[in-house]
């Protein structure tokens, strides 16, 4: 067993987490409060900015849909920053570790022979779960819990979904992530995939943050008619460990979405 | 949807993240600093109990193969002590909803009719992610992370493992609650289901804390001869995601593991 190295970084990688700013870690806001350049995603809330006092704060967010040549500036930036500056925070909402091309923005650091460190944060699924007083796991039912993101485009999902979709159907929850334009089309799929359209499902929009919203149903009725999402970050969870918080919801939330 | 309702809890299940004090979340930190009652596991780590300072310590962890009946005593505790305060928090390792019993607890609370709040904390996964310097999920290979823990005395078992073992050989990570004591058989079990030898394992002690530990091989070396674990929290990371650290650790942690 070996020990973690200790040597100065110049660039922190700080997970934001969900959104407000108290859900920050004491680590991550103490670094934030003497960092001198904070790069930050668009989803990092303005309340987290805020601590920032010090930092000229660059907003390097990449949006659903937009040119991925925005990863080569963001690495271009961050390089060109730590080589300003022994205080650089790379700001990235949630947890870096997931879903946060961490490792291209790592790399680049390495390749420049910057050193770093990262600061884990609190992954929007967590949030979700304290929000909805569910737990992700359950004692001899959900004795998994997996995060994942539609990429409905993409060749290699199918490869990706059919575990979670085995997983959904022992009783394991799903945490999905930048899912907020394909919730009809992924209920609909996980339903034809043998998930049981009564199967619980929650959306939540903008966790942690005061507009916070969520809706509670069951997989066919966020199929049919998915509640309408506004410019907030998304994070649905499903799976039987909701089902307690879908009866504590009883039907008015699913009239609600309904009508939306 | 629906706005979360807000009536002022009496008890806060607040995720003690995995060790060091400033993993803590704000919020954690000023909750702890007011409480009255702060029950806690086993492996919450002592600086975080440094911050209970006006508050009476109760220590209700409960390990590995004791007695269940624990849980019991746990819940009526927490209801005791919420019937005496208005600021009781129960303190879990890591985030509460991640392998935390959460789920009776809370219930225990909506019987006694005690209002609560959940807040979230950083799960083990995470940090050890932060502490190898990798990212869980990875662009084009890991587009899925699974956390879950082996209960290799159960029935139930399979139906969990093999949507794991289905995530894991489409190139998802796993992350292993609790694994300590089942290092070498869960890493054989997994071999023999198809999972390549050669496959990352990263085995890590303790982490965020000083005395943090890590051990990164492939599975075949974690099946013949684990690492020796010592008595802190272990969490296991396994997948094609970790092929990056473990060709950064290079032979020497090898080495290290095998003569242990």
């Amino acid at each position: 067993m070996s020990r973690p190295c200790t040597e100065a970084p110049r660039v922190y990688f700080v997970g934001a987490g969900p959104g407000a700013a108290d859900l920050l870690t004491l680590r991550a806001a103490r670094i934030i409060e003497r960092a001198e350049f904070v790069l930050h995603d668009a989803l990092v809330h303005a309340s987290v900015l805020e601590l920032a006092r010090r930092a000229q704060q660059i907003s390097v967010g990449k949006r659903a849909q937009r040119p991925s040549t925005a990863q080569r500036f963001i690495n271009k930036t961050l390089v060109d920053c730590a080589r300003k500056s022994s205080c650089v925070v790379r700001l990235k909402g949630g947890d870096p570790s997931v879903f946060g091309r961490l490792d291209e923005e790592m790399q680049a650091l390495r390749s420049a022979g910057i050193t770093f460190e990262v600061v884990p944060g609190i992954t929007a699924a967590s949030a979700a779960a304290a929000e909805l007083q569910a737990s992700l796991t359950l004692r001899a039912v959900a004795r998994a819990v997996t995060f994942l993101t539609p990429c409905v485009c993409d060749e290699h999902d199918d490869a990706t979904w059919a575990p979670a979709i085995g997983s959904l159907r022992a009783g394991g929850t799903l945490g999905v992530y930048m899912a907020g334009r394909h919730i009809a089309a992924m209920a609909q799929r996980l339903i034809e995939h043998g998930v049981p359209s009564a199967m619980p499902i929650s959306i939540l929009e903008s966790v942690s943050l005061p507009n916070s919203r969520h809706w509670i149903g069951a997989l066919a009725a966020a199929a049919a008619s998915p509640p309408e999402i506004g410019g907030g970050p998304v994070v649905l969870l499903i799976g039987e460990a909701l089902r307690g918080a879908q009866q504590r919801a009883g039907e008015r939330d699913i009239e609600i979405a309904q009508a939306a």
